[in-house]
């Protein structure tokens, strides 16, 4: 489907888009004129990239992965959070994080991204600009391009404001293997800061908390961590950042992927005062809490004080610990030994605790 | 942003999905043990793959292109039709071959697809079923897996149902350019088939206008036909499938970013008699409406013959027709010569037309 072309619509019909009180129509949805302005006079200006201005349907590029031993990697992730705009970041930037994140947990090189836009008819044209250029800043700030997008358009009341779909590809450096299914008893648990950030800092926005210390959410795009940690030791095993679902539920998934348990320290897992508090009080268990700017890793035990040393030299690593070992388990239990030395079984999230997080 | 794992849900603690007359609740969008169940019991399932059986954040593969002077392409788009059943197809079918379609319009072979759903709380899980197993199905006909994906759920009102959005990657073979800016004045328009259908089958569907021959969508992914047709001649100057927008806004698309006119013969244009007659009752224009399984083709007149031979040996491509010339023009006004020996500007469309009719 032809997203319109911006470099062929005549400027000279057209009156510039009205940022300061305009709103999106079904027209911008169309394909036609005003399609084709929307983009040029937003997507293309706030991206800015070669590619976008050629206005073709698709971006063609150089191949990727061309030294013996690259793979290539591709990740996708819909953005629906509510509120669109939060402490720390709006659905643009988190967008742009997401999805460079899911490509650099498998060790990879963040290369190209595209973006989906579904808008919901009647959206304030500045919220748009604000959200793009938050998106166009991330993507510039992480050096990965948006090279290519879709926009559409729903009638009031079938969407709410604006869902953003983001795709990703990037490349594998040849002798990183990283997989959900490598965890080996005897491992170490590795935790890149501290969690819960992200969920607080949405419910907080959600149910119009004020805390004393505003709770911002950690979304980062990680793969700068993520090659300073594979430059000390290719060996990393596992790689995963606890977004929904939290850090119980992410270790759940490595565990089953592996088919070993988990045996975590409660109290070696980094929180911030503030987070506790505000989970106290909304009756969230930060285990389960989303993260936006934080990674697992796993690795041999041998590997893991230079790997941990290497996070911490990162600065979205500075709080980076060593949680927990990998143990035989044929049930692929998570177990925490909680603060007050008694042991529980960390479960899979169940049910809806935090709807539309991310 | 974590997908929930398939494999490394425990299926002792979960009872199979209902897909008689579940629904779709927020708990399939939390990222923990609803989401693992959605993934591995209908996604995992229907599209059947490797990359999805190991439950990563993203799928890893071999480098797609090697050889010397290939290139890569990357498109992704949002579908948002309304209704999501439609003569000829469905959301499923059409998320596959528009993208499918946006890459093979760059020349390129389609590796991979990613597909993102955002699903309303309360869409039936027949339904979706229904959906992802004539994706599935679009898939293999295409022979493009589905290797990576995304699930979010929004609360009842904030949706319509599914979106779903498709990104897909591909390689360009050494010695194809195919670019929008590449028509140059004597070049010849060439069009694979009849236009409307897509956009009168689902304008019909949606009026609820029973016509005495059903029209059906022509939703087709047209990667085999462009590798025929890229097999007798490299040459291929522009290629794009009419969509949004219909072939008049394709046309000024094209015009625009070559920076020529073009003069098209109105009565070489195919169009299916009830289609005519269909675009009459609803007031339509056939050139403005949508098209899901047709291309342009743009090449020197020299090589026209041989190509548009090469479109008529191919299922897809039968009613392919000569349809005008390409001029310089310093307006890029695309001139349409009537059936009845005038002249007019089909100029872009403006306005909403068809709204969600992708």
């Amino acid at each position: 489907m032809s997203p319109a072309h911006p470099s062929s619509v005549k400027p000279a019909f057209v009156r510039p888009l009205n940022f300061r009180d305009g709103r999106i129509d079904m027209g911008h949805g169309a394909g036609g004129r005003a399609s084709a302005q929307l983009i040029r006079e937003l997507f293309v200006a706030a991206f800015d990239n070669e590619w976008l201005r050629q206005g073709n349907d698709q971006a063609a590029f150089a191949p990727l992965a061309q030294g013996l031993g690259e793979r290539m990697v591709m990740a996708t992730d819909a953005h629906v959070v509510s509120p669109l705009f939060f402490p720390g970041g709006d659905i643009g930037s988190l967008a742009v994080h997401g999805t460079v994140n899911d490509v650099a947990m498998a060790g990879a090189r963040p290369s190209y991204l595209s973006a989906s836009f579904i808008l919901e008819e009647s959206f304030p044209l500045a919220d748009l600009r604000r959200i793009v250029e938050s998106m166009a800043a991330a993507s510039h700030a992480c050096g990965v391009p948006i090279v290519t997008g879709d926009t559409k358009v729903v009638e009031r009341g079938k969407g709410d404001g604006v869902f953003i779909t983001t795709n990703g590809i990037g490349v594998v450096p040849a002798g990183i293997h990283i997989d959900g299914s490598q965890a080996r008893p005897g491992d170490v648990v590795l935790l890149s800061g501290t969690i819960g950030e992200h969920g607080v800092a949405i419910m907080s926005q959600r149910e119009g908390l004020g805390f004393e210390t505003q709770i911002r959410s950690d979304s980062a795009a990680l793969h700068t961590l993520v090659a300073d940690m594979l430059a000390v030791t290719p060996r990393v095993r596992v790689l995963r950042d606890p977004t929904r679902g939290g850090l119980a539920t992410t270790l759940n998934e490595i565990a089953g992927q592996s088919g070993v348990g988990m045996r975590i320290q409660e109290r070696a897992i980094p929180v911030l005062p503030q987070v506790d508090a505000a989970c106290e009080l909304l009756g969230l268990d930060p285990l389960y809490v989303a993260n936006e700017g934080k990674l697992v890793a796993i690795c041999a035990s041998g590997d893991a004080p230079q790997l941990l040393a290497a996070m911490r030299a990162h600065p979205l690593g500075v709080a980076a610990a060593r949680i927990g070992e990998v143990v035989e388990d044929a049930h692929g239990f998570v177990q925490i030994e909680t603060k007050f030395g008694g042991r529980r079984i960390a479960d899979w999230l169940s049910g809806e605790q935090l709807p539309r997080i991310c």
